[in-house]
């Protein structure tokens, strides 16, 4: 049995993990969600120390891994979501990674200058810096995820893996988040492994379930609509 | 026979990945310097795609791998730099990703909006993150280290590993970049840790070396004494 530590409320880092715990098919306690945020609070000064700086954290009898790709990784690669060989493995592994600094940058749209402040304090950054990441970055990394699909097929690493989970969460959220700039964007085998992704039997039970919140204005991926302004 | 491609002229990330080599004496090309940064871009075009997003990058053989962190796993698993237990070599994986994440704070202490534009044209976002960096995040990523060393005594996690070569590097760049926070810092075990990586036969003779760049205000860890300013 495994246990997610992660905020309630939100979908955020953890959300990644949910995923590949769900197409799995992994029992899970949603340590967050279940117990509250004081819970997962309590444990990462606790329990938890002290390799693990932020949630999400998974906790599996006597191991505890923080850092969501390496969680993914850790997960995907023992229930059989990785593939096999050397190569493949690391392939998986960088493009997560890379998906992570996505996601990364995503949230600092909102938060450029500091997270002890909420978004509100720090609008003026907040809108130079969506604007490069609209104009930019986004651009910049969907095209990667492109070109590996053109170059690879259906799934990124060939098989099917915990990467591809990653990459229909962040195009989701980016989705929700800057709906314009991701409408102008030539993706279309990226699109076309979110719908698969989102196809999948569990995947599909999953986010129609409760389990799935929605996207909101106080998780990473956020939609204010002047950060889409010109 | 590794290469490393990583551009020319910094430390940058790619000092984390010299510094693996270094300390297991492994031959490697440090292909900006040798060929120039246009054999790196040309690369990361070609050869090293479509998984690097970005340098540094690692090929050794028909082995492609991207990502800091991944790349310094590989190396310490591979060359013996590396605990031999899972549970050791997640926590060597959580702790040097969690450091990354550290490096990429610093950088945006310099580069708050956008990377496309130089610091001077974002100095004024760039002194409110400098300022929550030194005051909030250095703090705490560098009290989080030290909780570890706490724990497991001269190592972090409790062998030498390529964790401890990370947590040098970081805190020598910190070190450069912001002086006066750094100063502040209770870490006696961090700091002992760095001294002791230093005087490590081979990281010595690497240091001293000119191999070993000094930092400068194009790298990452960059000394702007306005991002000092209270």
């Amino acid at each position: 049995m495994y246990e997610l530590f992660y905020w309630s409320g939100i979908q955020g880092r953890g959300e990644f993990v949910r995923l590949v715990l769900e197409e799995t098919a992994q029992p899970y306690v949603d340590v967050g969600r279940e117990k509250g945020d004081e819970a997962v609070a309590k444990a990462l000064d606790g329990e938890l120390a002290p390799y693990a700086f932020a949630p999400p954290v998974l906790r599996a009898s006597d191991v505890v891994i923080a850092q969501t790709a390496l969680i993914t990784r850790w997960l995907g690669e023992r229930h059989g979501l990785a593939p096999h060989d050397e190569r493949g493995r690391l392939a998986a592994a960088t493009i997560t990674m890379t998906i992570a600094d996505l996601v990364a940058e995503a949230h600092d749209t909102h938060h450029p200058i500091t997270v002890e402040e909420a978004y509100e304090k720090q609008k003026g950054s907040a809108r130079e810096r969506a604007r490069a990441f609209r104009e930019n970055r986004i651009p910049k990394f969907v095209a990667y995820l492109e070109r590996i699909l053109e170059q690879n097929g259906n799934y990124l690493v060939g098989t099917m893996s915990y990467a591809d989970l990653a990459a229909f969460q962040v195009v989701d959220g980016l989705d929700y988040a800057f709906p314009k700039a991701m409408a102008k964007q030539k993706i279309p085998k990226l699109r076309a492994l979110r719908d698969r992704m989102s196809q999948r039997p569990r995947i599909t039970t999953y986010l129609t379930s409760d389990r799935r919140l929605p996207f909101n204005e106080t998780g990473i991926f956020r939609h204010y609509p002047e950060l889409e302004a010109a």
